[in-house]
């Protein structure tokens, strides 16, 4: 990592994020040094947000610090894993201290729910940009993968799906929404407690970052088999038109809710689990042999979807 | 990590590095899935190049995809880890197939060097840049930290230092330089080997990328000593005026040296290994008390730098 990129970087973030007993040099020399937990594996991700295709170029910056840490919490939520370190590389058009202040406040506010600890990173001049790479731990063969979902199992879902991208559509249109509303969209908040409650106790698990069908449909893939989902049963925002539901809920992303399988059997002690830490989760479906994702609407018209498309990126 | 950018990552990159056992999922999960070396530590960095700012946007792809990884490697170099595992975040403004083909050559034929496995990253639309993390290895107390030189210790570096620099300049005064001679700066070569070979030997250690007197300076602030240097004893280009041996030499980065300390005893043993490995390795002066860097002309004049200057990137 090269030289003055540090001392912006341990002024503003350093301070903000935990200091951990495995970091045993954090930012500062030409690599950290951690000492990974003895007999778990790591679980590593990494996600870039582009001013123009991720984010509005003239986003606060505190939510986009939020954001971008949200968003690959939530890949590590994913797998059932305990965040432990991120490095972050920030590129900006100009050291604009100001923003800097912001973005690293709105990251370390979630950070330090996580016991995140910063270890490295560099800035760049450039357009507009934040890639993060986070890393988690997990005990071995309790990561929650995207190919062990089962015929007969339950689909369910975290939360409410479809509220991110009908922000987005409302923004897009030229409407004005306040700050509050705009949170879905802004500030979403990664399961990770969840993802951790999971790992051993469901068997597929994705995040929810490019649409319920896009996602569903990977894990659908990896695992052979398919998927039989109710639509009056996928948890959604009030008031959407068909087509709204069908772009928001059915295709939209950026919700960071998890999609996983379980047995029938495990179900109840989750719900509980669930009910007593106030997070929503919702059965949606069933996992099925044949290789193809099938919604049944509450009219008892079936739609049937070989190859679902999700946010793309090219 | 989303959908549609594993396919591009997966097509172009998986087949070309390594399959390592220690990798449990690679690319196409979530998260990869690792299980670090039992009783090591891990090194980590991460670095971004942005078009414009850190190479020219017509750069070729091919070079690109080397230069990316060379300066991440020359990180894990500098604290003499062995690199294992990598992951890639690729902004482009379109997906230009031969592009990114072109690309994933150059990286994968640097990566193939050392058995990195590529396990993770994405691909973004939007201004061309590219950062890398990486990860490297290394056994508890050997890594070759900055704050660890001494007074009376030998300062060493290795191959010739502006190189990169003076190719820098004739570019950006418009002269053609054939690819040949413009690989120091395209095709830098991390030192690795040097690296893993210093662990244990040598004290203190910095690659250059920002400048000699700059690197130099991070390790004299760090371990609260200073350095006295012979001119005519760092290894450089032939040829330069007095103007560009100053800011090529000491002042020119992108050379991806390393620069190290170590006991005057331990050199002999560390030069015969350096001659078997066609290594070049040169002593340029020695850890003083003072903190400040003193440089010593071939006519006695000797020069202090109390506050060099490196790159800076804002």
């Amino acid at each position: 990592m090269a030289a003055h990129e540090f001392d912006l970087i341990r002024d503003y973030f350093q301070h903000l994020t935990a200091a951990r007993d495995d970091v045993i040099l954090g930012i500062g020399d030409d690599c950290a040094l951690l000492q990974p937990p003895a007999g778990r594996q790591l679980a590593v991700t990494s996600d870039t947000l582009v001013a123009g295709c991720h984010f509005f170029p003239d986003v606060d910056a505190y939510t986009l610090g939020h954001k971008s840490l949200a968003v690959n919490l939530s890949d590590l939520a994913a797998m059932g894993a305990t965040p432990c370190w991120a490095t972050l590389s920030l590129t900006l058009p100009e050291a604009d201290q100001a923003w800097i202040a912001r973005f690293s406040e709105g990251f370390a506010s979630l950070a330090s729910q996580y016991q995140l600890q910063l270890i490295g990173g560099d800035m760049s001049r450039g357009p507009l940009s934040v890639t993060l790479t986070l890393h988690g731990h997990i005990d071995a063969g309790r990561a929650l993968r995207r190919d062990a979902a089962g015929t007969g199992q339950l689909i369910c879902v975290s939360g409410r799906l479809g509220e991110a991208a009908h922000v987005l559509q409302r923004l897009k249109s030229g409407e004005v929404v306040d700050a509050t509303a705009r949170k879905p969209l802004e500030m979403p908040m990664p399961q990770v407690m969840l993802g951790q409650r999971l790992a051993g106790a469901a068997s597929a698990c994705i995040d929810i970052s490019d649409g319920l069908l896009a996602d569903l449909s990977h894990v659908c893939r990896q695992s052979h088999c398919g998927a039989y989902l109710y639509a009056d049963k996928i948890p959604s925002p009030a008031g959407l038109t068909d087509d709204q539901w069908r772009d928001c809920v059915l295709g939209g992303g950026d919700d960071y809710q998890l999609c996983f399988t379980l047995q029938a059997s495990a179900y109840p002690a989750l719900s509980k689990w669930a009910q007593q830490h106030d997070i929503a989760i919702a059965i949606i479906g069933e996992c099925i042999a044949a290789e193809i994702i099938k919604l049944e609407y509450a009219d008892g018209r079936i739609e049937s979807f070989p190859e679902p498309a999700g946010y793309r990126h090219f």
